[in-house]
């Protein structure tokens, strides 16, 4: 017997649907840089925001965006009842570090670049059933952590492949309370991990297309909804490659006419050579926390279904040659 | 306004307490050789399982032991509406590498070794708000995963501090339904995350027993309990150093006659050289889903609180000099 918020096989419909009443982006210099500059709340000067540490500076990123969400409400952060929030840094050390400054009771969560979406799923649950009135959910990356962390010193000035993607240095941080005018989250499709057997870390596009077209197909059945339903469907980070195989799993999957693009594609310009596109939790996070509900805000997106990717390997199972397993999450977001 | 489920300041009351059905445990040879080895479901032969290396063996250690949880109510693992889960690996891969061979549709958390009381937590609110009727919480660690990412190359034989504490290979899994005849879960207590400036990465009890403290205290000011009222507080794993630190917090706190012991001191005898004590992931997860569940099913132990302690830092953070941010996770289990 399934729980009886729950639609089919892995989407859950909200009885009274979270209001997501403020939100926040902070983004780096190359993001602002790019076709939404103008979008975003704020853009650094520099990928160290006066720390010494590039660390330092993506947790005060974080820090500055969820603040910048609270405030627009005038909110302090001991107004948050509850922060969901991760990154792709090792022991999501971002994200805690976030939560302690701000003292909001904490979960953290991790799903590689899919955060966003788990973040909004989980809070939006958390709230619908009950919990908790006011939810901060948030996901960043940085540009410079990732780059240390997961490929070379940056030092070294490694080339890349032309199927790598750009971590983005973004931050993006959603309010959720039980009542408001709307944007609502309508429903919520949790993913399943699936695995195309792909072992390239520098092609992680591949690696997540599966995952992301399989929580797609699973989200219009659960809901009965035909392709062309939401007036966008947004991956979180499959980049040029990656969505390119997302198209023609569409056609493989019978999903008809979506109005689809991806993150890693919009955020930056064709000019700005990031290989495959942007990546990062703080790629969607960005771009929803700025131009996406920025345009249902004015009314010009009415329909959203938001997919983030995960693509979650560590370096030390890609060096022990396991392949590259992706996860998706999907969150429908509604103007009505 | 808070949520209406919401109990003071951080803690949340249930409608309808999620019943735990089903749970099992697997524990590396040290931990059967431990007291409580014949209160496991199984206890491994060596650290490999039979892989060829041991972030694999970690990963297939989870997933039989969610398999058994499930086996033990003959499910299989597609009967399962959600998997809540963790590990200490970077980005999690034991999870993520499970919840794929397992194919339930997965979250997965990262609150270091408090993980397995924020995967209850998470698990009984989304049961009891009505999202799913069967969902998987579970966590895990490995000794020998953990000492190569988080210390020393385990060739080295470098000679451990005093303070510091031994990675139980160990992992838990509990099975939540709707119904059933318990143990309950009545209650949860999010943690927020407290830093007592501590730099110190071989002493990570004394780091997180401000954190454990803080989460017992609120816990029970939010429930409106005496320290007296469970039959036993226990926490995950702060150890010989981090326990007697806890026990004088008590006192400054006014927390009279708790009936308390620590996971990472109860998990090993005394002559089997673990310095502080146990800790990982699964130190608290073993020992829940191990003997402290069995004598709840046995009715010898009917109202536990379960703490879970997370230290928040990452190697590069502690290398960097930052000091050491913990939390701590509470989860009410009764019998009634």
């Amino acid at each position: 017997m399934p729980g009886r918020k729950k639609r089919g096989q892995q989407t859950v419909v909200f009885d009274t649907p979270p209001t997501i009443t403020a939100w926040a982006s902070v983004v780096g210099p190359k993001e602002g840089a790019g076709p939404w500059g103008r979008d975003f709340d704020a853009v650094m000067d520099d990928y160290i925001f006066g720390e010494k540490t590039w660390e330092i500076a993506e947790y005060k990123m974080l820090r500055n965006t969820i603040e910048r969400a609270l405030d627009k409400r005038n909110f302090r952060p001991d107004d948050a009842e509850l922060l969901l929030a991760g990154d792709l840094l090792n022991q999501i050390v971002a994200s805690n570090f976030a939560a302690r400054d701000l003292a909001i009771p904490f979960l953290g969560l991790y799903g590689a670049c899919s955060t966003m979406a788990e973040s909004l799923t989980v809070g939006a649950m958390l709230m619908d059933g009950g919990y908790f009135e006011r939810i901060v959910a948030a996901a960043c990356s940085h540009h410079y952590t990732a780059e240390r962390q997961y490929r070379f010193p940056t030092e070294q000035g490694v080339q890349k492949a032309q199927t790598a993607q750009w971590t983005a240095t973004a931050a993006g941080a959603v309010l959720l309370e039980a009542r408001g005018s709307g944007p609502y989250i309508k429903a919520a499709t949790v993913g399943k991990v699936i695995d195309m057997g792909q072992t390239d870390a520098s092609d992680m596009g591949s690696a997540m297309a599966g995952a992301a077209v399989h929580t797609i197909k699973t989200h219009l059945d659960d809901m009965a909804l035909s392709g062309d339903y939401y007036d966008l469907i947004v991956t979180g980070d499959l980049g040029k490659v990656g969505s390119a195989i997302a198209r023609q799993l569409f056609v493989r999957e019978g999903i008809v006419s979506p109005n689809y693009s991806d993150c890693g594609v919009l955020l930056y310009d064709r000019e700005q050579a990031v290989g495959s596109g942007g990546s990062g939790c703080g790629c969607s996070a960005c771009m929803l926390c700025g131009p996406l509900l920025k345009k249902m805000r004015g009314g010009e997106l009415r329909k959203l279904l938001l997919i983030c990717t995960g693509a979650l390997m560590s370096p030390i199972t890609a060096f022990q040659g396991e392949s590259i397993p992706g996860i998706a999450h999907a969150v429908a977001i509604e103007l009505w």
